[in-house]
């Protein structure tokens, strides 16, 4: 919008468009300067002469509320986690689906025996060099802390397990190593332990350069109950069947089935889906 | 009492004692066959001619009343160590006794240092060949089963603080063992995995051999909450200040003073506690 343009008011006259009228009314609704800019910058593209002021307005308030809704979704991540209870299910498959997405095959509650007992393992993460078995700890009241005790048995665990693995033939070449993942945080004993054992510990906001939430964020693993767009009981229904992320909404449209949805709630889900792990907002 | 002797009856008459009248009496008042007849055997010890049979009979059932309590002060061991809750301390108090009882030096509540992190130790019991750190899982609510992850952690515990206490001198010929003592019960992967690795456990009735159960009533290490002179807030007053044992109102007779008590009642009580723990009934 460097040069001054053309558009067309509601009584049907022509006049010079006004961008301080426009950028006025975005700040004045609650938008950043930034956002401001970037809707501004977003419309110029689609801008065309003697466009109607109102379909013009109309698409920058479009674009503000999208990107408020995307922003909200990210922002209501943690609470979007903690939806995904009561029971820790629903995480386990989460897990799971970070991992694959990593290019992993995965298993979501394997029994293992171990050199002294059986074992339940909440995810089995394998690709050709590793194995990972995550323990998932899914807590849905907010201030849990994951403290020692958690890291330790897992320890014990992941030893028990790995010293009947390795007398299986085959195995020597391939690295083993045992994580716990999170959504709630470790104490500070919790993190000690597991780094100085060489534990993998994944919790909300650790480690920092790569904790559960960034990893997320990064690779847009949004789960279904970010969406602002699904009740509730929708999201619960979706969960029951195993799907889990959001964007299983779009690939394996055919998911939404159960759900009995009018084709406009099935496009307003969609759409949210695309605005949420999409690249473009 | 093998020979016929005589007594001296209410009107003052003498007559000779009736052992089918007395036995009938005590069966019917619910005493076994086999009580009966160890009472019969104790009055026999007392008796003089012309004993007057009011007194007699007041002595049997005196008897009788005196087997129950602390039959029933047995049968509610159980009972009694739930009522040390409802905090955990009490119970470690009282693991500590039943080691102190065996000749070990003990300390309750220990923060020792690991090759990780530093651990906190419920009760350490050492003497001149071993070191036994004992992790005490206390419950207040009945049917609590200890998982397999309680031996797991006490397991990875101990190994951490083993490692650490290994490097210091005069450590290497002393035997160091790692336990959990519960007066709850262990599941079946806790009991296998705790053997599997070599940890102690000690539940209610496990090891049947020597349970927690066999180990307080055969070394008669009741808890002062076993006690049915006492009532409620004077036991807790008691833990509060540390005292555990029931023996240890009979040995420390200066803890009773906290409780302003009659000199009746604290003879009641310690007669209780004789009873008890003594071995003469």
């Amino acid at each position: 919008m460097s040069t001054p343009f053309i558009i067309t008011k509601a009584s049907g006259e022509s006049e010079t468009f006004s961008l301080e009228k426009l950028r006025h009314s975005l700040l004045k609704s609650g938008a950043s300067p930034e956002t401001t800019e970037d809707i501004i910058e977003e419309l110029e593209r689609d801008f065309y002469s003697g466009m109607r002021s109102r379909t013009l307005y109309k698409k920058a308030f479009s674009l503000l509320r999208r990107r408020y809704k995307a922003q909200a979704a990210r922002y209501q991540l943690k609470k979007a986690i903690m939806e995904l209870g009561p029971s820790g299910y629903p995480f386990e498959n989460f897990v799971g689906e970070i991992f694959k997405a990593q290019g992993y095959t995965v298993e979501v509650g394997v029994i293992l025996q171990g050199h002294c007992v059986r074992h339940e393992v909440d995810v089995v993460a394998e690709n050709e060099t590793e194995r990972i078995l995550v323990e998932c700890k899914y807590r849905n009241t907010p201030g849990f802390k994951c403290d020692v005790k958690i890291p330790l048995y897992v320890h014990s665990r992941f030893q028990d397990i790995e010293k009947e693995w390795r007398k299986l033939p085959g195995n020597h070449h391939k690295k083993i190593q045992g994580w716990v993942a999170t959504n709630a945080r470790f104490s500070g004993d919790a993190i000690q332990y597991g780094e100085c054992v060489g534990l993998q510990l994944l919790g909300w906001d650790y480690p920092q350069s790569r904790s559960l939430r960034k990893w997320i964020d990064e690779d847009r693993l949004y789960p279904l109950t970010a969406l602002t767009t699904l009740s509730k009981s929708e999201k619960q229904r979706l969960l029951e069947k195993d799907y889990i992320l959001a964007s299983e909404l779009v690939s394996s449209p055919h998911c939404l089935e159960i759900l009995n949805l009018t084709a406009r709630r099935k496009h307003q889900i969609q759409n949210e889906v695309r605005q949420l792990c999409g690249n473009g907002d």
